[in-house]
């Protein structure tokens, strides 16, 4: 195995101490970069990139080439496992993915295969293969999955949704037909990411994008269950970060989900975030990835607020609350990762507490 | 004035003792109703529905044909008062509404003119004085507006949108720019709402639609902050609600704004929500709409939760936690309501508290 040169990231998940506060990007390997939409054209559409082994390489190195980032992600996407479960995945320009079969009964679910990740997922394990050999332990690289109900939202809907009215009434008239799909995909994910850390994953996120529109209870019993069944599979060696959007209300129950760390969007202070789940996790997050829209003087400000807001000691991975949007300046990445280190100094010298 | 024959409504919200929990619906006079199809096909379109005070009148009172419900809302819109600053305000079949004439800039939001309620805003005001002579005191009549900030949103995006990336670039690199609009909107608010009381609202909602897209510290300076200059303008004889999506990390916050009543989406736990803003205000909530899309089953098993959530006492007002849906069987909601009249009785027994 080839040494880190650069551990922050992982060790702030695991709440060592640190220099510095680690930070990385969410979609970092993104449409803002003109690079990425130079290899994006070449690929000639976005799942042919996310199937192209050297070319997801390629987009997931570009951001670490101009910016000072403690980690690196793999270029992929939350459906690669209903991909390949063969429902037909197909991005429309400017409409988000779809699937041509969406499962909606008892008869396709249970028709849905569990997809060998070495075989029928190899893309992604020899794109892991091929960055972590690139990168040369410069940085760590995250491994991701989407949550089971996250998937299944896209599956029953067959593409995005303004209201997840298919999957909601199933899940409110005939329950018992959704854990089905949940538990297969749980199944699904957990294959799926092992092998991810057998490839060289050093860490994997859970993107769970949709479980904030689910009740308190509906929550726990549809998406956080069996996100923590996922983590529970995983080697004990590898640090885990789960991330619900618009799951700020439930963060202590999150916290005993099994992560390492848990992501935060922008609708929460980390610092009170911090105060509720005390040293049971570390926390990633929570810029809102707005501010990149605006100004270095607006930059500078959040990043210094929020820093201050989390305050002294380790435990914090500094990202966006979401992915940084298309239409940011690149220039405004540098100016944020700078600030991230720089401003964060002071907060992790041991005997520097004023 | 007439007296009302159902006031337990108006009741919870102050907090005062009830028979049974009161119940309406948000968007109950809409799509899922046969016969608001039908008006609104007569009508030709929706915005000269809402211009339309008869006809305005005709679909406000049909829910209440239908169900045993302890309240009406007028028929209307919360882009009235941008469609009477003259921002050329359109509803593009399926996509929602839009405006011509977009504002971004600082000549464009000087220019904007206060809409005068009684003559531009008139007809909503006629419309709400034919509702009250029609209902004849059989329930109260609620008035509404939307936030300043969910207002300026639309506003500025020049309709709906996934980001909100133009506003809120305008908030982190323009602050000031945003204020001069949100403090045009409040007054102009205010004044609505003042003259919709003045025709005969019983009690007024503020939605805040896209409060929960702000950081903590955003909401409280951006939309909070102005929702609380309209609350303070209303006069103290009128109970008010306050509903920002979204919102249920900052409800502690909220509850010192001024209104009497928290509307809650179904993201949080009302039992919860009750411990947290103690006997400050009523709450309003909080059933997942998705559920109406389900079986007489679940939806009698969630409203009994609910209210057993809620538990015993007054200051609850049952709804959904968001609009009704178009999908919605018209049935569903008769089940809804007379289970939340049936089963909430037990809990406003004085000497019952088992």
């Amino acid at each position: 195995m080839t040494t880190l040169l650069n551990d922050r990231f992982l060790k702030a998940l695991t709440r060592q101490p640190v220099d510095k506060t680690p930070v990385w990007v969410m979609r970092q390997a993104g449409r803002y970069l003109p690079e990425y939409r130079a290899v994006r054209k070449k690929a000639g559409d976005f799942l042919t990139l996310c199937k192209t082994p050297e070319l997801a390489t390629e987009v997931t190195l570009q951001p670490l080439a101009r910016y000072d980032l403690d980690a690196a992600i793999i270029f992929s996407d939350i459906l690669t496992i209903p991909d390949a479960m063969q429902l037909g995945l197909y991005f429309a320009e400017g409409e988000g993915p779809k699937f041509q079969h969406p499962v909606r009964d008892a008869k396709a679910i249970a028709a849905l295969p569990i997809p060998d990740a070495e075989t029928e997922l190899g893309y992604v394990m020899q794109a892991i293969r091929t960055t972590k050999a690139a990168l040369n332990g410069k940085v760590p690289l995250i491994g991701f999955a989407g949550s089971p109900w996250t998937i299944a939202c896209y599956m029953v809907e067959g593409g995005g949704s303004k209201n997840f009215a298919l999957i909601k009434k199933m899940l409110y008239a005939d329950p018992e037909l959704l854990h089905q799909l949940l538990d297969k995909l749980a199944t699904s994910i957990s294959l799926y990411l092992q092998a991810q850390v057998a490839a060289g994953a050093d860490a994997i996120m859970l993107f769970d994008t949709w479980g904030g529109l689910l009740t308190p209870e509906t929550y726990q019993i549809f998406s956080l269950h069996y996100m923590q069944k996922i983590l529970a599979s995983l080697p004990n060696t590898t640090p885990t970060i789960l991330f619900t959007k618009n799951g700020g209300l439930w963060l202590e129950t999150m916290a005993k989900a099994g992560s390492h760390a848990l992501g935060l969007d922008w609708t929460i202070n980390i610092g009170e975030a911090r105060a509720r789940v005390g040293d049971k996790v570390a926390l990633q997050g929570n810029l809102d990835p707005a501010i990149l829209l605006a100004d270095e003087k607006a930059i500078l400000q959040n990043v210094t607020q929020l820093l201050a807001d989390y305050g002294h000691g380790s435990g914090h991975i500094f990202n966006l609350g979401h992915g940084i949007t298309p239409d940011v300046p690149p220039e405004n990445v540098a100016i944020l990762v700078d600030a991230v280190h720089d401003v964060s100094e002071k907060y992790h010298h041991p005997l520097n507490h004023d």
